[in-house]
C-alpha cells in the first residue's frame, strides 16, 4: 500500500509501504476513507519541529480486521480515530480526558507496547487499543457526511474544546482568535453552545464569511493592542466574557487574554510554540482564567456526533480543498501557502 | 485619634493622625470595632515592597456619619469593609468582580478622586463610596461574631474565591496549599461546597488541627516534588480534581499545579511575588486551567454574611492573637515571626 511520508523540510511523500498486520489483540486495520492535514503538520513541514517517517493524524474509515480481544469495533464498521491512541478505561479517560490516556501514544510514534505506529495520511492503519481509541458511526455514511464526520477527528473536537474550556455560556459573548479551520470550528462549537454573541477575528474575506456562517455576529479586522481596543469598545468598554485561543502564538495569547473582560475565561488550544509563558501578575489582578491544552476529541464524539449524523452542524464546511492521497505533497503546499484553510485527501 | 502608619522596613507606629472628616457626598466615617493584619502587609513589613504612611485594609466598624449622597449605609450601621474600594454598580462589579470596579481604589492610597484614603488599622476610617464599599450587618452584633464577621473583609472572602475559581464541586477531592489564615478558610471553603475530600498541606500541628476542623479529610506534611508523589498516591495516581493556592510563591503555584488530576483546576488566591510567570507547555499538555486572582470578596458578602450569623461557618476561629490596636507593632512582628496565625485587633 502507499502512506505519507516526511524526510526532512518541505519534503512530502507518498510512497510504498508495508501493509498493516495486526501486532496485538488490541489492534484493528482500517482501511481510510478520508484524511487530512493539520496546521500542526505544518510544523514539521517548515523544519519548526523534526520528525522523519510516516505523518498524519487525522482519519476515518473502515475496519478491515480486528485483534482477538476487540470487542466493540466490528469489521465492516464505518469508525473516526482521534488524533490520538486511548483506552477510554483508564481514570484520566473517564474523567473526559483521553489525551492524557495512561496508555496513550500518537501516529507515526511508537505506540506504549513499542510497536512504530502508522500515520493517518496513508491507505490503511494499524490502530492500537481499537476498542477505546475507535469511535463507531452507526448504520450506513452517506459520502457527504464524510468530511463533516472527519472532522471530529481533531478540528471540531478541538474548536468545541476551546469553547467548553473557555466556559461559553448561552447568552454569552466570545471572540474568537484565529481563523483557521480550528478557529473556525471554535466558533461553530460557541454557537451550539448558545452564545450571544461571537467575534471572530479575521482579515481573510472567505474565512469571516464562514465564520458568519459557523454563528459569527462580528468580524473584527484589527490586531494586536488596536484590535484589543475594538473588542472593548464592543463589550462595554472591558471586553468579552470569553476569549478562545485557536493559534498558539504569543501574540494570539495575548490578543485572547487582553479582549477578554475581568473575571472571564480564556479557553486555549492553540499549540504552544516554544515553551511560551504566561505573566501571573496580569491574569491576576484581571481575574482572567485560563484553561485548555490537547484537546480530548475521543471524549466529545458522543455529544457532537448526533447533530453531524442529523445535519445540525457541518464542521466539514472547513474543507476547502479536496485532493487524491497521492498529491498529498500539494496538500502541504496548499496549506502552508494560505491557499486553502484545510485539505481532505481520499485514497 | 490614633492610627497604625508604616514608615520602614519592621517599623510600624500607632500614632496621632487627624480625625477623618467626610470629603465627598459619598463617603462614610466609621468607627472601626476591629481590625486585623494580612500577610500581604508583611510585604511591606520586611522591605520586600515599599509603602510608607497609612496601612491596614481589613476592618469592620459602626457607621458615624454618612455623605449627602449616600443612601444604603445609615448612621449606627455596623458594617463590613472589603480590603478595597468598590461602588458596587460598574460593569465589572455588576459581573461579580467588584475589585476591578471601575472606580476602584486601596486603603492607604489615594482615591480615584485624589484624596488620601486612611489605612484600617485606625480607630476611624474615612470611606469612599461607602453605599458601595461597605456591607451591613442587619440587626444588632452579637461581639463573640466580630471575629468572624471580620474575616468576610478578606480571608474568609479570599479563600472563597480559590474554591470557586477553581470549581470544587461536590464531592470532588481538593488539595489546599498554604496553611496561612486564607489556606484555612480554603478548607473550610471547600468544606461548605461540598468537596469530598480535601487534602490541607501543612507541617504545623496547631494549624492542621484548625484545618481539620475546618473540614480538611486528610493532612501532607510533605513538600515539592515528594509532597506531590504523595498526593498523586492518594488519588488514582494523577492527584486530585481541583487545586487551591494561596501562598503566591513560584514553589506554592508548582505545588499546586503538579498535585492537581489532568483536566483539573487550579484556583489561585496567593498575591504572586516577583512577577513570575507560568510554562504553558505542562498546563496544555495536561489541561490544567488555572484561575484565580484578586479576590472580589465584596461580592461574596452576600453568600457568605448568613452562614456567619447563623453559626454555621467560624472563619474567625483563624485569630488566635487578640491584642490592642496600640499594640500593633507586636501583632505586626507575631505574625512575621509566624508565632500567630492571624492578629486580630481592637481599637
Amino acid at each position: 500500500m502507499h502512506a505519507t511520508t516526511i524526510h526532512g523540510d518541505r519534503d512530502i511523500r507518498f510512497e510504498e509501504v508495508p501493509d498493516p498486520v495486526l501486532l496485538t489483540d488490541d489492534d484493528a486495520i482500517v482501511r481510510v476513507v478520508a484524511a487530512c492535514v493539520c496546521g500542526s503538520d505544518l510544523w514539521y513541514y517548515r523544519g519548526v519541529a523534526r520528525t522523519t517517517g510516516r505523518i498524519g493524524h487525522e482519519f476515518v474509515g473502515v475496519v478491515e480486521q480486528v485483534g482477538s480481544a476487540v470487542s466493540k469495533v466490528r469489521v465492516g464498521d464505518f469508525v473516526i480515530a482521534p488524533f490520538y491512541v486511548c483506552d477510554m478505561e483508564c481514570v484520566n479517560c473517564r474523567n473526559g480526558f483521553s489525551t492524557s490516556c495512561l496508555r496513550s501514544s500518537w501516529w507515526g510514534a511508537d505506540d506504549r507496547q513499542g510497536h512504530p505506529a502508522d500515520g493517518g495520511q496513508g491507505e490503511k492503519v494499524r490502530v492500537p487499543l481499537a476498542d477505546g481509541t475507535l469511535a463507531v458511526v452507526p448504520g450506513p455514511v452517506d459520502d457527504a457526511l464524510v468530511p463533516h464526520l472527519l472532522t471530529l477527528s481533531d478540528v471540531m473536537g478541538t474548536g468545541h474544546h476551546a469553547a467548553v474550556s473557555a466556559g461559553v455560556r448561552p447568552g454569552g459573548s466570545v471572540v474568537v482568535v484565529g481563523d483557521g479551520a480550528v478557529g473556525l470550528c471554535a466558533v461553530l462549537a460557541a454557537s451550539r453552545l448558545g452564545a450571544g454573541r461571537i467575534v471572530a477575528m479575521s482579515r481573510h474575506p472567505e474565512r469571516a464569511a464562514l465564520a458568519r456562517e459557523f454563528g459569527a455576529t462580528d468580524v473584527v479586522a484589527e490586531r494586536g493592542e488596536e484590535g484589543i481596543a475594538v473588542i472593548r469598545d464592543l463589550f462595554d468598554g472591558v471586553g468579552a466574557d470569553r476569549g478562545l485561543e485557536c493559534v498558539g502564538t504569543e501574540e494570539s495569547m495575548a490578543q485572547a487574554l487582553g479582549s477578554t473582560r475581568p473575571g472571564g475565561q480564556v479557553g486555549y488550544v492553540g499549540v504552544p510554540h516554544l515553551n511560551p509563558e504566561l505573566k501571573m501578575r496580569p491574569l491576576f489582578g484581571r481575574n482572567v482564567g485560563v484553561r485548555g491544552g490537547v484537546a480530548p476529541v475521543r471524549n466529545y464524539v458522543e455529544e457532537l456526533l448526533p447533530e453531524v449524523l442529523s445535519g445540525a452542524i457541518r464542521p466539514g464546511r472547513v474543507f476547502d480543498l479536496e485532493l487524491p492521497m497521492a498529491e498529498v505533497a500539494e496538500a502541504y503546499r496548499a496549506m502552508d501557502e494560505r491557499r486553502a484553510i484545510k485539505v481532505l485527501l481520499r485514497p
